[in-house]
């Protein structure tokens, strides 16, 4: 097999020498958009420029170092025939969890308004939590879902999940399609969207599907900008139908030095960290898919390109 | 049996009509240091006045609305022959793990630095967190400890334990006695404190113990404010030995307007809620043991005054 590393923003030197050890019978090169084509099997690839399809014509497999491929799916240049593989897990679900569960406790335990009394110097206790009324709702119940949605169960908060194709979670009440999205979303105070982006589930945070969230109800979008009309969170916090957000994705990104949410005392933002690729983890699970490759066996996280993930 | 509720600091309408429908069989009272003697077997207490034991010479034994004995066990009129009962758990091992994960995760997932950046309109991702970078300690393995280094364990940080005597808990690397805890404090980077207080524990985060901590160091205090020497970690702050606290807990509270824990720009305090006593819990807890009592039978959670817990 040849293995082709076609990142162009991440720095081959982080990663060839892992990639050299755990693939020791590959060949491995660098993508070089000026030189002849390389002829590699399969490449590596994270934002990759529509120019590497038709120069590099023998690829028959990509594997993208993220959960998430609309961007790759979106390109007129991919050819149809490519194979492409997302990253499953390799170290972000656990992190999703831990994001899910800081905002869920700021906002459950108060610690917003603790920090507020520091500021002010006052020393002033608040009734505790009662756990039956913050149920919490994860959006996706893929490998990141389901991990988010147990971590949180595990602190004895109420949790359910919705997904497209029925789910079954020790613990977590689960709804599936279309038909049962109201019904999840009523019950639901809090709300945790880890739902890939397709053509399906573009704009499905809006002010339809929000305005049915429970009173008091906060956002926490850790899936991708474009799931989320911004315009319809900010009039929906403005008229009291939803208490919080939490953003880690916005519909374009970096998020422009004007937008609202910058400043919004109840909008908190991050700069799309919720989860990084760890490059150890993502290296050995993709080797390990090269190697049945080779061996003509077949692999898991093969993107279904009609379905978007 | 016949039960008394001896809590001057709790409303007796918020607990009476529970401690009813859980012992329908018992007589249950409020005390009154003015009227006659009530001759009740057992209290539930919290923050009694030392008056109540010559009072009320029929005590046999005291449920304490929490899971520190301390305070009660330091009060000289305090008859030896009484059974000192503690809260054991009660819905507050999950308040303290989520305490705990809370702020080990602002530290660890820069959440404080994205706030700051929020604050500053400054779009700047950081690099993502390796987990071997972030061993967490828990200081104390009782019901409270226990579920704290379980909850970090599940999101994958090294964690190790510490106890006077020796404890076995899955995925937490335990220590125990006097000997291993120099060896427990060099591996830990989060130092988590959970003890009860005890004539050893008392001022147990010290100079000594807390300048063996890795480099970057975060104190979390959810046990007792004297368990910490107050003065030694702003000298430790200071010197850079150690990088942030988290308190809940402190030599006196409220902490006085003049502390300098208020404005410490790497200090975050709160106002000792970290646990809260949740009602039903406690009195669900507190009633069953009351009719194994009625049958002369033993119970758990019984303290040794020897022991201080």
């Amino acid at each position: 097999m040849h293995v082709l590393f076609a990142c162009p923003h991440n720095d081959p030197a982080d990663w060839l020498p892992l990639l050299a050890s755990e693939l020791p019978d590959c060949r491995i090169s660098v993508w070089d958009p000026q030189g002849p084509p390389s002829g590699a099997d399969v490449a590596l690839v994270w934002k990759p420029p529509a120019a590497l399809f038709a120069h590099e014509p023998n690829l028959k497999a990509l594997f993208n170092l993220g959960a998430g491929v609309d961007a790759l799916l979106a390109m007129p240049e991919l050819p149809p025939h490519i194979q492409i593989v997302r990253l499953e897990d390799a170290g972000m679900a656990v992190q999703m969890a831990e994001y899910a569960l800081y905002a869920l406790l700021r906002a459950s335990r108060n610690f917003g308004r603790y920090e507020a009394d520091q500021a002010a110097a006052r020393w002033a206790p608040l009734p505790g939590l009662r756990r039956a009324q913050w149920p919490v709702g994860v959006l996706g119940l893929g490998e990141m879902g389901a991990r988010v949605a147990q971590s949180i169960a595990a602190f004895d908060y109420p949790v359910a999940g919705w997904s497209r194709s029925p789910r079954s979670i020790d613990g977590v009440q689960c709804f599936a399609g279309q038909d049962k999205l109201s019904g999840f979303l009523r019950r639901t105070r809090v709300l945790v969207n880890v739902l890939p982006l397709t053509p399906e589930t573009n704009g499905i945070l809006n002010r339809e599907t929000l305005s049915q969230l429970m009173p008091g109800a906060h956002l926490i979008n850790v899936g991708r900008g474009p799931h989320l009309n911004e315009d319809d969170l900010l009039a929906l916090l403005e008229e009291g139908r939803i208490e919080g957000a939490t953003l880690d994705v916005f519909g374009v990104e970096p998020l422009p030095p004007s937008h609202p949410f910058w400043t919004h005392p109840r909008v908190h933002i991050t700069p799309h960290i919720a989860a990084s690729t760890l490059r150890e983890e993502a290296v050995a699970q993709i080797a390990a898919k090269v190697r049945r490759l080779a061996r003509g066996e077949p692999i898991s996280g093969v993107v279904t390109p009609q379905r978007g993930y």
